[in-house]
Order: structure tokens, then sequence, then C-alpha cells
């Protein structure tokens, strides 16, 4: 599927609303769940989500409107949540999500984006050249595998709990996010 | 993690607005889209659940509360929710699950299970001997599972579209559900 702007902007908008719903109110113990070692907890995915709002899609995308290839991206810290989830309630990290997603998507829709300027070109530090299209349509991809995400580190907390019906659950099968 | 009733009370009571906030609104290629042949899309993962809330997890939690392990589950048919889906809009069957799903809750909460009665045994046709914990574990875990996969196709809707961010993104690279 190409991108559409019009359903790439109706989902965005929606994360936020779908990680209130599954999340608000659930104990410490499903929020902090991993996967194992160096893997995310739900709690996790939401500060690598408010950090991408902070500095990944937006901000890169107003570099390739602004400065086309001639100035590449600046790089993504993977790790940089950490700092900003320290000491913080799950409720609080969720307002400032849905904050920063809202702005965010209005800045989007704002800027109109036509079938030319979505063909504007960027440089990523590792990719190299790529497209404004690619990147608003890796934004959607990012936010669903990221809920993809938080479903399995969840369903995984029950491994053991499910006895027998482990071998009829794919999702405790499947690998972890690195 | 062991079962702990409460938390999964909980979390089976917020998938339908899970649910609802996800998909609410969206176009049909997002709801219908799948990872392949003979894989489920976003509608029929909701037909799916539909039919475990009519035929799955409370029925058989009651033939163990009732018969023990003296007569087995009726075997779960894994398709019989073609039939459901037809001809039936997104947002009816949302409201058919969330009635279901909030009847099926408010059962469970009615038994007020203790110990002693979630360590009761059933008889699964293909599984054998497992307990009414298994049981409940295991719906909270499917769950789980299926908002998973709900996020893992629709993501795979952009596999082409993210362009060359294809490779920093674990969830276009993973297996579909059989």
């Amino acid at each position: 599927m190409d991108l559409d702007l019009a359903h790439a902007q109706l989902i965005l908008a929606r994360t936020p609303a779908v990680l209130r719903a599954w999340r608000g109110g659930l104990p410490p113990a499903w929020i902090d769940g991993t996967e194992g070692p160096d893997t995310f907890s739900p709690r996790e995915v939401l500060g690598h989500l408010i950090q991408g709002e902070r500095t990944d899609w937006i901000p890169r995308a107003r570099r390739i409107l602004e400065h086309g290839t001639a100035v590449a991206f600046d790089p993504f810290d993977r790790f940089a949540h950490r700092r900003l989830l320290a000491g913080r309630e799950i409720g609080e990290l969720l307002d400032e999500f849905a904050a920063l997603r809202a702005g965010n998507v209005a800045t989007l829709v704002a800027w109109d984006l036509d079938d030319a300027r979505l063909g504007l070109r960027g440089r990523h530090p590792e990719l190299g050249e790529v497209t404004l299209r690619q990147l608003l349509a890796t934004w959607v991809a990012h936010d669903l595998g990221h809920l993809a995400q938080i479903g399995r580190v969840m369903a995984k907390q029950y491994t053991d709990a499910v006895g027998p019906w482990h071998a009829y659950l794919p999702v405790l099968h499947r690998r972890p996010t690195p």
C-alpha cells in the first residue's frame, strides 16, 4: 500500500487513545515487564515514543522541508528515553505523549503536503537518501510495530501461567525485539 | 508471572476499548489488509475474538465448574467467525464484542473464584487436563497476542512504503500467524 496522508494522520492521531485505553490503571507488574535482558517494557516503549515525538519524526520532516539532502538528520538516540522516564508516573507520560502527538499531527496537517513535497528527499545518517513520504510511512509503521510489541511483551508475562496452551499461542514463541 | 484474577479481569475488560480506539473510523484498506494468504485481517481477528466470547472462554470455564474432567471441552472452530462476519459493519462488530465481553467478565467476577476453584481441572480435546487457572491466563494472553497481531498486520501494509527504513523495523520481518 502507498502512503495515504489522510490515513496516516488518522492512525497517528489515535495512538495515544489506544495506549490510554490499554494501559491506564494497569498494575506496575504489567507496565514494567519485559521480554528479557535489554528489551523494552511497555513503559519504555512509551518513553521511546515520546522521545520520537520530541526529536525524530517532525524534526526530521522539517529538516527535509528546510534543507533537503544538504543537512543530514540528527542521529536518533534509542536509549535517551531512560532519562525522560525517571521518577514519572505512567499517567503523566501518557498525557505528555498525547500532547506532543496532537501538536505534531497538527503540524503535519497544517503543512498540507502535496505529492511534489512528499517526494522531497532528505539524508539519513546511515540509510542515505530517503523521501519525506518514506519518513511519514515509517512513523506510522513504527507506531504500529510498538503497539504490537506491547501486546507481545504483556502476553509473555503469562508464558508459564497458560500451561499446556503455550503450544497454541504463537505470540509466546516470537523472538524479542532487541 | 502467576495468574492474578483481578489483573486478568482488568485486562480482559479493556480490550474492547483498545480495539475501538484503534479501529473505529479506519478505512477498509486498513481493516481488511492481511499478512498474505490464509492469514487474518484485523476484521477477522475481531470476528475470531467474538467467536471466542460466544463459544470458548466462559463456556469452557463453566464446563470445568460443572463437569470437571468428566466432559471434554467442545472443540473451538477457528474459522467459524467467517460466517459471523458476513455483511456486517465494523462498528456493529465492535459493539457486539464489547457487549459479549462485558457480560463474560461480569460472569467471571460474579463467580468470585478462590484458589481452590481456580485449581479445578477440565479436559481439553487435544491438550488433555488443564486447570481453570490456565484457561483464564490463556484468555488474557490470547487477547494480547491478537492485539499484537493487529499491530503487526497493519504495520505490514506499509512494508514497501517505508523504503530503506524497512531494515530498521523488526515488525516487518516477523512471520505471519498462520
